[in-house]
């Protein structure tokens, strides 16, 4: 192998696979990137054992010459002594080859590298060929479905599948839903292709995947038993599922209501974060007293002191009602929905309750109350 | 104790004594900030029992009435949450009062807050009276003493007192001395007073006081047998000295030399960072061979590869010569010097050598090469 190649180019290539290495893989060999150059580009290939990501960057970009000088081949290096260096270099143009098959050098006229090389064949065969369930999605629709809903998965290990977002496709309709047990999110979004799974991504995964997407308009999806592969661009993402059972929530969202109150979002959260200032150290737990006449949100933390604050803009209907939650459950929640006025909606003291976008049926945010 | 108080000034004031707030401290008591009500203004009190800073707000600040509606007093909070809260509202000046002796009242007609709080007498007493060996010193002296040095002290606990800069004050001239015994750095400053000591304070601590000059002239120095005291403007830092001996560094830095090399910083630098990526889990070590054709800077690590590159712009006099050494120190050296061009002067191989700004003989730079 042997290129020269346009440094800015591959330094954008190295970051689009770097979420995909992991210095905490037991396989000392997933430390490295898979370089390969071929007829589309030099191909760069990392995995984590769970999540693989595959890049290439063209020999053109527009009428910019990004590879020049060539000759097919592979290597495999150190992907983070490789980044460095590349990172490092002052030059607009970097020749690398590889030598012996022992060493790549990387040279941009000023300084000069030789970097121990592996042989390629000895890189574990990797298939990112799209089979199963395939569609095409907007990427501002799967970025908003992820987004919406990634904070409401569990952070804690003790049941896995919680840490993951059920992603569900029935009757043209994908969903996306999200629970720790005490609070819940979920979004839904409709597509052309009547196709139909319901699997398991680990949501930090997930939401790393998405956040590449940025500049994508389409994003082919291939949905399978074990994984599921998004092709965008010059780039492949593939995810390992976690298949375990993802619990039932489907009957989960109350239908009816007692009381609702509409409030300002901004000034809601403002309030909200500085009432829970001195709660905390106890999960920033608040109770909101709400009449037809007045809101009030109040904390009181016995060893520290108390807190309390008048809402100025509200509407409520519903008779004198009290409720205790952790304050992070409602605000995560608000400012997932990115809307100007939101409605929370009661049933009941002790009941689970919604927080909602009026304008926006898409997306729906359960949080359980906890006694005060 | 109350008072209405501009919320700007109170937490800029918080600001400044927040360095001597810790959590670490076996001393719960500590974690409070005591607040007076006196004469001068409010003034705020915090102490980690090594570092002690007492800061006052005034009443005015030129014709900007910043406390009114006062009534003297004290009260003992916890400084956390009292920073939490003040950081957190929203009006422009807060209502303060002491109720009872055992909570404080905030208000800013929006939020209002009820902070635990004890009798002021539980706080221990401390002196911060000015006495022993008094001066002033320009605040810009005192950080370029500060921060020309710091980085040369030891981080590690090994030996306690190599994690303190010595301040030595001596035929009007006040000298500061760090080392980690593989390298030094030294600033010497002139003064009017003829005073003399020799203390040894803790480098970060030291670092962390002399940025609170920041936008000071003149800082009055009080230096005794245990502590070292600052005072400038509204403000008194106190810190506790390490009273074991310094190594004596005196005649450490070499008189002749054999070896002259002439940089550019900037592109020296560079050079180093870029050289050094590739032994990095080495303690990017490199080897700099000069000859008076060509200067060239390298480093080899045998599980990684290697790495050179040749220095466009340089003068060296003298034999050919190979020396290696830390990258970090001489870069550390380099950067503390902040001027255009550096010499760094060799004996031999093997010998200390020095890393100086010609034009700035008020600053001496020792660096101990490693074997190659």
């Amino acid at each position: 192998m042997r290129l020269v190649i346009e440094r800015e180019a591959l330094i954008k290539g190295l970051g689009s696979i770097s979420k995909a290495i992991s210095s905490k893989v037991p396989m000392p060999i997933l430390s490295n990137v898979k370089m390969t150059l071929n007829e589309k580009g030099l191909e760069l290939l990392g995995s984590d054992n769970d999540l693989v990501i595959r890049t290439t960057v063209p020999y053109m970009i527009g009428d910019k010459e990004i590879i020049r000088n060539s000759k097919p081949g592979s290597a495999l290096v150190s992907f983070k002594y490789l980044s460095d260096i590349v990172r490092h270099m002052e030059g607009e143009y970097i020749s690398i080859e590889v030598i012996d098959e022992i060493v790549l050098r990387l040279d941009d006229g000023k300084s000069n590298f030789r970097l121990n090389s592996i042989k390629p064949e000895e890189y574990p065969d990797i298939d990112l060929e799209l089979f199963g369930a395939i569609f095409d999605v907007k990427a501002s629709d799967l970025f908003a479905l992820v987004e919406t809903t990634a904070f409401a998965a569990s952070t804690k290990d003790g049941r896995p599948v919680l840490t993951a977002i059920n992603f569900d496709a029935h009757n043209n309709v994908l969903t996306t839903t999200a629970t720790d047990t005490a609070r819940l999110a979920r979004k839904k979004v409709d597509i052309d292709d009547n196709i139909a799974f319901s699997v398991n991504i680990v949501a930090k995964k997930f939401l790393d995947i998405v956040h590449s997407f940025e500049n994508e308009e389409i994003v082919t999806v291939a949905v399978s038993d074990k994984k599921i592969i998004f092709s965008f661009g010059f780039t492949v993402i593939s995810v390992r599922l976690i298949n375990i059972d993802y619990p039932n929530t489907k009957n989960i969202i109350p239908k009816s209501f007692n009381y609702y109150l509409e409030v300002n979002s901004r000034e809601f959260l403002a309030a909200m974060e500085r009432v829970s200032v001195l709660s905390s150290e106890h999960e920033g737990v608040v109770k909101l007293v709400m009449t037809e006449d007045e809101v009030e949100i109040m904390s009181r933390t016995v060893s520290v002191g108390s807190a309390n604050e008048k809402i100025n803009t509200f509407q409520f209907s519903g008779e004198r009602l009290e409720v205790s939650f952790k304050s992070s459950f409602v605000s995560d929640a608000i400012k997932a929905l990115k809307c100007e006025d939101v409605t929370i909606a009661f049933v009941g003291e002790m009941k689970p309750f919604v927080v909602k976008n009026v304008k926006d049926d898409s997306i729906d945010m359960l949080v359980t109350p906890l006694r005060s």
